[in-house]
């Protein structure tokens, strides 16, 4: 089985040495493989071959941030939708897959984030993906200015747009972009690609400044709040919404995967650029819609994001709880502006190592964030406590942590840093 | 709301023209909202605004062709996994989003297809562009031998591979593929990307003859099975199971979304190939994986699809049905080797028009296909008949069709056609 009868094309020789480069950086990836128990949140059964079976692990390291994923109503908002309309769609947008909850879902979105109209995609990465290369070949000359940290979605779809020019500026520094800005052709068409909060640093852009840029240069801006919504924001629009400008960004792009726990991606802005990506962009067209339980759910819960702050709060107070056990620990991580706390580890085997041993030996889960994620040197342990991460379990991972980083060499021996004082 | 404070960016002037352009060229889509009914499948809701309510449609453009999206073993498993797990994963597959549900139904395709591994994308339309984009960029010199009729997915992968080079042969056309493959240079990576069903045509592909070619050239095989997949072989692995070749193809791609009745892509082909996919492919890696729901259905549907082979009898036998009363009551249509019943329509506007009054007039829906989906000038109605498909349904649907065609002009009235014989 599976033995390819043809003489191995070199293709086979490339992916095997590829992958020998990859172990041999330490970047071999191998998934977890984890349950996440819904009645029990944020623990996930983690099944474990030595012992042949399953044990409980707690999961520092999801992106359904506030658990809407496994609030009951928006739980049974996904039975109700397969119950009544069944598994899939069976059909593209235009063939037979939009059903008046898709229709819901885009004008709940809009709404959100105070637009004319939104458009549902499969993905965030796909929503990213598609409309940027859309937008970037509709007319000559386009120039986007693309922040260097922006998502790799949002590069496929910069990069994908043949004829395009990109121009990179450095992060978050508006003095960098506006000089690029400055120096580009006044009459080319400019876009501004950026993101709220960006989920790997945990860092905030001040929109309102880059759109004050764009105004003054001409550009469209497009916002990626894929780590915002649902997070920020009166009703959970986001950083736009927190800082009242998002009339003032030409596109906002969301996640429903993350913040609003459920699956899929979408766009929000004037009627008329909705109305032409859903008439052109390829990936948007040519795929099945998502289907019934994604979107039954996910409208049950961007419209409950909306009237309930509650979970945004606790989720804050968790954020700031957990940072104030941190350093009361002694153990280092970055301060950021957002929810995310990033723990600094900077070599890719010794942080997949603390990560196993958090897990094997303490039964805590945080994902080794590596390259290509991050850059080289800058590996981290990346964690988002949220509403649900409890006083015990966050005594226990702190202790965990400054155990694994001490004897891991990351923060210098007890011993060692008394007789260094 | 909605109004963007800043002036005008030319994209929003560039949007209205192209969207004026489309409404000219009678292209413009408008999505019928339609509520699929699960316990009375093919017929759905339409959501009517002159009626303020819905009514009930029999829909002949559906891709789930087997029904099994509605089969109540598929929608419980989605349920117990939403109940289980929650609505979503709130991760990427490496970040806390591998659930063994997931490696479970990689697993199951891969012996779908008697592949040593499978590997999860949220789409077949991911699947494509991704697998492809990385393939062709991974060598220098690659060059792609792509169906002339290939699908926009793999154009977008194929397309997205900078650096490669794009060779189009003629559609199913082996002398012309031969030819092109004698002329490129012999130590070139070489890749032939194709399809076994055409969706829009209904023809299939002669896989032997291209693998055979494919081991001559030592070019690398790359098969979509999209329409395939679920309907063809003997456990629904496609038409590479059928003709018996499906080790002879390298990859083969599918989806889980039309024969399966879920969603999702999918490709399967040797360990190492799908480790150096999973390894390094952007649209594979940085993306919230398939909710919980999603996998547990389709998890279900492949076991069953693979098991039972009335549903695949049951279609053949229907579609062959549908084409006799068609035959007696004139209605021209192409007869195809394949499930896939296409009218010949040959004008957009009359197209659009046709499938109107077949909706609002009688009660059944069938999608205009026009351009970009297919050449201007080939425009048609695509019928799926399925399982569900009643007698009487059939017997309505072509009654209508025969008045509709014979209206708006596609074929000669009852009378002239009389005088003129
Ligand atoms: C900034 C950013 N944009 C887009 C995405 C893609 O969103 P999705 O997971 O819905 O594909 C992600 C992460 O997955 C992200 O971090
Ligand atoms: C030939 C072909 N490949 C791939 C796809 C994409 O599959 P999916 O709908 O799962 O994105 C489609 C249709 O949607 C298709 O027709």
């Amino acid at each position: 089985m599976g033995a390819i009868k043809n003489a191995r094309h070199p293709f086979y020789n490339h992916c095997d040495e590829a992958l020998d480069r990859i172990r041999h950086a330490g970047r071999y990836r191998t998934f977890t493989p984890l349950s996440r128990q819904a009645e029990h949140f944020p623990v996930y059964e983690e099944e474990r071959q030595d012992i042949s079976g399953t044990r409980d692990v707690v999961v520092w390291s999801t992106n359904d941030y506030l658990g809407m994923g496994v609030v009951p109503e928006v739980q049974e908002a996904a039975i109700e939708a397969v119950r009544m309309h069944g598994a899939g769609t069976g059909g593209t947008r235009n063939i037979a897959g939009t059903s008046p909850l898709h229709n819901q879902l885009e004008a709940e979105l809009a709404a959100l984030h105070g637009k004319e109209a939104g458009l549902l995609f499969i993905s965030g990465y796909v929503s990213n993906q598609a409309s940027l290369q859309t937008i970037l070949t509709s007319m000559p000359g386009w120039i986007c200015f693309s922040d260097q940290l922006n998502h790799a979605s949002m590069i496929a779809g910069i990069k994908g747009a043949r004829g395009s020019q990109t121009v990179i500026f450095a992060h978050n520094d508006l003095a960098d972009l506006e000089a690029k800005l400055a120096a580009a052709p006044a009459d080319a068409p400019k876009l501004i690609a950026f993101e709220s909060v960006y989920s790997m640093d945990g860092d905030i852009a001040d929109i309102a400044g880059i759109c004050a840029l764009a105004r003054r240069y001409g550009a469209l801006t497009y916002l990626d709040e894929v780590h915002a919504v649902g997070l920020y924001g009166a009703e959970g629009g986001g950083v736009s919404q927190r800082d009242g400008v998002a009339d003032e960004v030409d596109i906002i792009e969301g996640t429903l995967a993350k913040g609003f726990g459920v699956h899929g991606g979408y766009i929000t802005a004037s009627a008329t650029i909705v109305d032409f990506l859903r008439s052109t962009a390829s990936g948007f067209i040519f795929t099945t819609s998502l289907p019934p339980c994604v979107v039954g759910a996910a409208l049950a819960s961007v419209r409950k994001v909306r009237a309930e702050n509650w979970r945004r709060e606790a989720l804050f107070e968790r954020v700031n709880a957990f940072r104030h056990k941190l350093r009361a620990a002694g153990v280092p991580f970055t301060m950021t502006p957002s929810h995310i706390v990033p723990i600094p580890v900077g070599d890719a085997e010794r942080c997949k190592r603390i990560s196993r041993r958090l897990l094997n030996e303490f039964g805590h889960y945080a994902t080794p964030i590596n390259y290509p994620t991050v850059p080289e040197g800058t590996e981290r342990l990346r964690l988002t406590p949220g509403p649900f991460h409890t006083d015990e379990m966050m005594d226990d991972m702190v202790r965990a942590l400054g155990i694994l980083l001490r004897e891991e060499g990351v923060i210098p021996a007890l011993e060692a840093a008394g007789q260094a004082a």
